[in-house]
């Protein structure tokens, strides 16, 4: 029998993603949707989480792609009314918000899957398996976008909590972790914050693995034309080109044929939430979220132009 | 037999603290010490902490209390080389530097003692004692002090992961995690940056305990005249007062005796740590700093006058 899922946030990346591949999904049943101004046809539509809680009763799930400001209210009445959770990257405004999200999920005996999308790229295990066996020498991650393009009128994501150009980076990074045999560290960072906005618009980070080898990052919300979402790993026996996202795979400069039964990342997200609710455990890797906030952390700050959202 | 103890970073806290703790402590014999620019009677000396490795064979102990910005090269270098350790708080430049050290003595077999000094002051077991049965409704945390007088010339504290006012604040947020039954996160913050300076010279921080009760604290490095260090926490059945950075106790506005024989923080950490290298265990609990690094995180900064160290 499929799980009766709601899902909380009606945004872009809800409309994208989470529906087209919750519809096809069948052990799903989308039944009912949370969101302060959209409306989804064919389920039952509430104005809050806590609403749709109380009216749908025999719900399983709840999936939630809000802001990342609103995902720790959430994700607790969810858990708390004995639902399964599922939550869209970045997972909340800090990291000790999911250090309380995992205790409750463990008290109330249900799945607390914090996803990390990009590792669900087509690159991305193809990337872990070959650097496995390797030994890094150094690495640039580019991943530069156009803010205007990608987050039309998002203001959230340059408030407190939104991440600003971290809001993609930190997609990089939770590729880099999963694709490295070893940890990483923010060794040093630039932040540069537009003198009229909480959250960097760009970033610089030197990444430093446990061996000692740096891997460089730039962010940049900024970028016009051509946008960039590469990650780049040498090492002793080869380079590594992750594009795309991690959708594409390069060694030595030769494209690798994606796996053609692979499906995409949501799919892929929501299969794996299904496993997780059936076997009654959780996932749960804050690792990409403490290296951002470690990079606020130690960052030098630079103020740079005003930007309009 | 007295474990063989080096010391890394000789400065003010090592010769107000440690030095003295472990000149007293019939478990440890400090033999070495480690430091670019000072010197310490009796003992060999070296410029580096890989220099005293190399040359003193039979250490079983490190001790580091340099800026936390070197912590992670020092302590990495003494687990490699097999020693126990023990850091000084805040406990490194980032969270994640905290997880690989972790990681390294485990691999080494060897003890990491994270320290948080304040937890060892002399109210700090009593008022945990007195809050777990009782329900929080409120408090606040009032930590202001001249860094002039306490941090003369220390420039590092306001380079990037010298923390600024939390080099002090971080000591309250170890005793509000260690008192309070459940857990904490940073709801808000403000940062205040030193035009001129990449730390905060004062902070205010909503902290928002699980049962959703807010904890406020200021932090303020710019006090002069009284100093305070005071954390204030109301339950429905009594108001409890930790002052002196948990020195001393009030229950209802009634001091609470010390207990005479409880030594002070210093001489219990060594102690602990003494337990600790015995039993091969490790003691590391990184909460304290993951709430400053989500402070910067969520912070709304703000720019305020410039300050000469």
């Amino acid at each position: 029998m499929a799980l009766k899922l709601g899902l909380v946030g009606i945004g872009k990346i809800a409309r994208d993603q989470h529906i087209p591949a919750l519809t096809a999904d069948p052990r799903f049943e989308l039944v009912a949707c949370a969101s302060r101004n959209a409306r989804v046809d064919g389920v039952a539509n509430f104005a809050d989480v806590e609403t749709m809680l109380a009216e749908v009763k025999d719900l399983d799930a709840i999936s939630i792609c809000t802001p990342p400001q609103a995902h720790f209210e959430a994700a607790l009445a969810a858990l708390r009314a004995g639902k399964h959770v599922m939550l869209e990257k970045p997972p909340a405004a800090t990291t000790r918000h999911i250090a309380l999200l995992q205790a409750e999920a463990q008290r109330q005996g249900r799945t607390l899957f914090q996803t990390w999308h990009s590792r669900l790229a087509a690159g991305v295990d193809a990337a872990r398996e070959w650097l496995s066996s390797r030994t890094l020498t150094g690495g640039t991650i580019t991943w530069k976008e156009d803010v205007h393009h990608w987050h039309p009128g998002q203001q959230w994501i340059f408030e407190p909590g939104g991440l600003g150009v971290f809001d993609p980076g930190i997609n990089a990074l939770s590729v880099l972790t999963e694709v490295l045999p070893g940890e990483a560290v923010v060794h040093e960072a630039t932040l540069d914050f537009p003198e009229n906005q909480q959250a960097p618009i760009a970033a610089q980070l030197a990444l430093r693995t446990e061996a000692g080898v740096m891997v460089n990052a730039e962010f940049d919300f900024r970028q016009k034309g051509e946008q960039t979402w590469d990650i780049e790993l040498v090492t002793t026996t080869g380079r590594l080109k992750l594009t795309h996202g991690g959708g594409a795979l390069q060694i030595d400069g030769q494209p690798l044929a994606a796996d053609a039964a692979l499906a995409g990342e949501y799919p892929r997200l929501y299969a794996r939430f299904a496993e997780l609710c059936m076997a009654g455990e959780s996932e749960v890797d804050w690792r990409p979220f403490q290296l951002v906030a470690d990079a606020f952390l130690v960052g030098r700050r630079r103020i740079v132009a005003a930007h309009q959202v």
